[in-house]
């Protein structure tokens, strides 16, 4: 991991404001790969209660989010049925998630995640910031600078439950 | 509580560039609010586990967090050792947060928010985009900007917490 970021600015290579907004998507990464570290399969796959999702889970779900925003800000499109099935049940979380996201390895999972963040940062850094501002004809009420924030946003919540639960994991042992 | 707004964009009152940081600070406020709407005492000082945060103390480490970075951005100094051991135990959380950070009801604990948010945002609403990317002379690595970023991250970050522990204390009805 390169280091850690303690300032959100221009960034090169990015509009201004784009920029910035990859900054905060960035520190946020960097913060959930430490905060799954080292974990082996059976750690990512640990259910911590009966309505719980894992580790691996959370992992899986950030991706198809991003994935999800994708459409939506640089297609200017909804996903596709498709695309949405493809995607469940790493999307919804619950019950189903419980039952299949389970079995992987920790680079399955970052794999995945590095996959689609390299073409959201690809995608970005074709955009300006007047695009940033633009409505999402898919969700008009919705502006692309807050959908890409809501990844970020949807990551660090995830990353809050992540700490916790390897928390609990270390006091298995 | 406003509507949530869905657009990140500049803001009335605000240069253009924190306009958009304050709209990330108030979409992540709203979604606490929304996370301990109607909780009682005994479920804001509920304890899940024997390492747990309670929610009430998790929202009093909301609003001490805030303190430290506006002296950190806006007085441009650290926290005094004075300053720092009257937010303990809400800043570090654990054992000493466990014992004393209870029987407050939530008007409490949402009227410290408010109030540390209010000189937040009219501290924001003087200053111009060139503060916010200036290092703090406090903590050289970090700017102003991503301070504030951080406010909004470690409140989301305990929000998903916040969610997690709600969503068990209505299995305990």
């Amino acid at each position: 991991m390169p280091p850690r970021s303690l300032r959100i600015e221009p960034l090169p290579g990015y509009a201004p404001t784009i920029g910035r907004l990859v900054g905060m998507l960035t520190y946020a990464r960097h913060t959930t790969l430490a905060a799954v570290e080292g974990l082996s399969m059976a750690e990512l796959d640990h259910l911590h209660d009966d309505t719980s999702n894992s580790i691996g889970a959370l992992l899986a779900h950030l991706a198809v989010v991003e994935r999800g925003y994708q459409c939506m800000t640089f297609e200017d499109r909804a996903p596709t049925v498709v695309e949405r099935a493809s995607w469940e049940p790493a999307l919804t979380l619950g019950p189903e998630g419980r039952r299949v996201l389970r079995g992987k390895p920790l680079e399955h999972y970052l794999h995945e995640l590095g996959e689609v963040r390299r073409l959201t940062l690809e995608a970005l850094a074709t955009r300006d910031d007047a695009w940033l501002e633009q409505s999402l004809s898919a969700a008009p009420a919705m502006n692309a600078h807050w959908a890409w924030f809501h990844v970020a946003e949807d990551e660090i919540n995830h990353r809050g439950q992540m700490r916790w639960l390897r928390a609990r994991l270390a006091r298995r042992a």
